[in-house]
């Protein structure tokens, strides 16, 4: 039971893992040509605060997500994992919100500031950065989940003591 | 000993309560009249989804921060706090990530998307935004702390019973 329980979480770091490095992916290989008039620009993940922080953030918690996977399950480091999982979770919270209100601005534009739409000029790195944004928060949502759970799992022996 | 440090965690949450409080107020209360020409227009906070969401997220949890403070000490409703700090930690990490992404735009632009800064037209607003966005983040940082406190105290007598 324990070992299916151990099982069970490993497949989903792993999912977590698969999700953060394909976002990491996705945002940074997102670029597209638009032409105005007679000059030609590209898109890139770089040209927006927002993105580099979602890169960053996403890199750093993949690296993290790689070594948790060869965490020997007898360490005592797992006491660990807990508060770090916690951590790693609130900076993808806070990459994926930023990247999302400006994706936003980028999709729907702001008229109220004068922001223009972005995407009908470069649809092919707007799509590519929304790839990046759903598979970011399936990571964020897995993450999510095993702190959740493993605050479950820490509470409940507890809660058991007390009544 | 318990008992000061019930009351320093209290403290604690009086001015996170505060400070979550103070951003919504802020915030909701940030106008400026600007002139294009003979158009006058008023920037809101409403104009921007981001700060919408700010001004939900902390709403909720000022709610909440009130609610904790009147929760009696020996309640077992108090394990379930940890989680719901946990929650609403994110649902502050969230909204703060968003309004700061949309408020660096704001402040400085992004001449890649030909997206033009707007405080120098409603410096007024911005100013407002800005000091509703410091509160958050102090709300934010609190919280997290309360969170990374309570988890350490969780796990802390389990690390002593596996040595």
């Amino acid at each position: 039971m324990a070992n299916a329980k151990r099982m069970g979480s490993l497949l989903l770091r792993l999912i977590a893992f698969g999700a953060t490095l394909t976002a990491v992916i996705v945002m940074v290989t997102a670029r597209d040509k638009a032409t105005f008039f007679t000059v030609s620009y590209e898109a890139r993940f770089s040209d927006t605060p927002a993105f580099k922080y979602f890169v960053v953030a996403y890199t750093i918690v993949s690296i993290y997500g790689f070594l948790v996977l060869f965490l020997p399950s007898e360490s005592l480091l797992w006491r660990l994992v807990v508060a770090l999982d916690l951590v790693f979770t609130m900076l993808l919270t806070s990459g994926a919100s930023a990247a999302l209100a400006i994706g936003y601005v980028g999709k729907k534009g702001n008229p109220n500031a004068g922001w223009l739409p972005i995407c009908g000029q470069v649809p092919k790195y707007c799509n590519q950065a929304t790839v990046a944004l759903v598979a970011g928060f399936i990571g964020l949502i897995i993450y999510t989940m095993l702190v959740l759970h493993s605050i479950h799992a820490v509470l409940n022996p507890l809660l058991l003591q007390k009544s």
